[in-house]
């Protein structure tokens, strides 16, 4: 059996990403004490269990595998976040129960037979869609990420506010989109030469509207009538919504009902009274698309128990809205030395990407860290370098490094670095 | 505009798969009759929506989506099987409240905190994992399918049954899986020169059981503890399950309990009593692995209903177990002329590949057929070929053509051609 002591790859216990292909990883299961054959059964093993049914459920125990709703503004209904546990899952896929979702005006009940899309403004020929003519186009289907502007906004805070990972930047998704291209309909619909934006209305009752260059639309703007697999599900949009990959989620508005083409951005109350970058210049930046390159590591992370010192998986997501995740480097040593990680074998555009970094942790503290390179180059930045381009309060758009500090009681925290 | 008519690829109104890439489509959308300023607010927009959840569900719209449970069989409880409405889903994943489901002694309620995986047999030393300590592991995660040994049996039948395209082929999935490569614990436990094979006992009352040769085990297979983000529900194991990318699915045992290092298959019951494929000549064929190259047409298919003639997609998923899909071909006159089918942009090994052809369906009778081919050139054979081989009512690995005949009504039927 080879020594994995024959493969660190940075400071505090990092194990080289080659222990993935080989052997000898001596983890932390208890050797056999008597014969498999003396295994007495279980006593779910000792009946007939649980019959067939039209849709299966999670396990009652895990009932704690939620969301983090929070409640509506006051005055309001419906007017709020509710969070991925990104703390609790695996993989790239979000459960489409667990998946983000962030209201302006509560979660519309819209009748799927009544519900039209309207395509108008600067085109020759303005048209309407009911939800059966819209699914006889050709389709397209991606499995890609969508964050919203606000994620993670509270690592702007002076001092760490303690939460779970999926708490503090669980505005965070990733599902397969299907649904129809953009630029199929615009080029039947015909755009006039003059037109360079869309300005695109939700059918809730704040009829939350935002501007998109029409570039943007062409390139690989959907309306999605699919959400890993089924439907769209209300809170998501249903029965359409529009998805723009790596864009900020607000961008991709629900329940999707009209798109004008008009010449130039329209400022629409949703793009001005928030998700303006304010600099510290004091000059704002209007728009920020597409989102900038980022991770965070979700296991270990705060709320999750650490048992005793030995082999872990330090395990997360990277992401970018330019592109490909092209490598994810993990510290344990607080930033000191670093490790490259290893990604999950499907690397896609504007995804998100499980990284994985084995780590002998020896029972002493530890401050664990990633930082992403997209395929362009970008390179996650630390919250001191975020901070320093922006008057104080902004907090949209963030994308710093996130440190979880990892005591020796096994406690794991948020801390600045 | 283009004009679609440039664009014919195959007989009976099959168009080019480039128009997936063009414009021109000219569909079924109608112009407006009215300025979108004159819209009236619907309902559902003069009042704040619905609250925020912990999860979200479904629209009640939707609730029709759901899977087809076919009852026990008499004198037992829970065994059966529960199919993916494969008509009404589009893209890969699978949801996995509608992922397919076949028992043998229905589902067990199992404790995840009292379960353990037992490692044993010619090995070195012997392990037993908990589902702690098999989670410190370093994890992969891949999108594959899971079909069924008996998927399709159906048609074999003298006459084709009428049925959804998910009551004929519904045993047939795919998700997200994640979990520990099993090579990584079978090197922890120490392989004796004597091991070649695996038994897999499950923790159902009917305690299932496989053989499993050890290079597939050392090659990709995983202890899989999460499905599609979350960890696995309980139909389809949890809390682990062994997952054979690519191999029939009784073999990815559920409910994982026993692993034990053989010298030679063990002829289980569940390996001689079923899924052994009888042959024209008497002799059967013990073990089938991996499954074959086989596709579906799940749009249009019987259930759907047609509308008025014009632009249609004909959509399905194609998969192989023993790579990639290389390509599809559609036909909509009775497999005379064929058209090569576009596939959505990931292409990945062992899952399901989505295909679409844009169809101008011109209200006239069609039989539309799909035939994949995988990355090892093997091509879906017909019906005629694929019982050529066998004895009567040999129904296991069927991965015949599909064709479903499409009346001048609309109305869309199970055929043979």
């Amino acid at each position: 059996m080879s020594n994995i002591d024959e493969l660190p790859a940075a400071g505090n216990g990092l194990l080289d990403r080659r222990v993935f292909l080989r052997a000898g990883l001596a983890g932390s299961a208890a050797l056999m004490t008597a014969e498999a054959s003396a295994l007495e059964r279980e006593e779910w093993m000792k009946a007939p269990g649980g019959p067939m049914s039209e849709a299966g459920a999670p396990s009652s125990h895990e009932a704690h595998v939620v969301r983090a709703p929070v409640g509506s503004l006051p005055g309001t209904t419906g007017t709020g976040a509710s969070r991925t546990p990104l703390q609790l899952l695996d993989g790239i896929i979000t459960p489409s129960r667990l998946h983000f979702e962030r209201h302006h005006s509560g979660i519309p009940d819209i009748d799927p037979g009544k519900h039209r899309l309207i395509l108008h403004g600067l085109v020759e020929r303005p048209l309407s869609f009911s939800l059966d003519a819209l699914a006889r186009y050709p389709m397209v289907s991606r499995i890609q990420f969508l964050e919203c502007a606000g994620n993670s906004g509270a690592s702007i805070a002076p001092e760490p506010i303690q939460g779970t990972c999926g708490s503090l930047h669980g505005l965070l998704s990733a599902s397969e989109w299907g649904g129809v291209p953009l630029a199929v309909l615009l080029e039947e619909a015909g755009v006039k030469p003059e037109g360079k934006w869309l300005i695109a209305d939700g059918a809730d009752s704040a009829m939350m509207s935002r501007s998109v260059p029409l570039d943007k639309i062409m390139d690989d703007a959907i309306v999605a009538l699919y959400q890993n697999g089924e439907r769209l599900r209300p809170g998501n949009g249903y029965p359409m919504r529009l998805f723009l990959p790596g864009w900020e989620g607000n961008m991709s508005v629900k329940w999707l009902r009209t798109l004008k083409v008009v010449d130039q951005p329209s400022m629409t109350k949703d793009e001005t009274s928030k998700y303006s970058d304010v600099q510290k210049d004091g000059t704002a930046k209007l728009f920020t698309f597409p989102l900038s390159v980022k991770s965070v590591i979700t296991s270990p992370s705060p709320g999750l128990s650490m048992g005793a010192p030995g082999l872990y998986q330090i395990s997360g997501v990277a992401w970018s809205g330019s592109g490909r995740i092209r490598r994810v480097e993990v510290s344990a040593d607080g930033g000191m030395s670093w490790a490259e990680a290893a990604l999950d074998e499907h690397v896609m555009s504007k995804c998100l990407t499980r990284f994985r970094s084995a780590w002998r942790w020896d029972g002493g503290p530890a401050v664990i860290l990633s930082r992403a390179t997209d395929e362009d180059g970008n390179v996650q930045p630390t919250r001191d370098v975020v901070l320093s381009t922006r008057a104080p309060g902004a907090g949209y758009h963030y994308n710093g490094i996130q440190a979880w500090n990892v005591a020796e009681s096994g406690e794991i925290n948020n801390v600045y670095v």
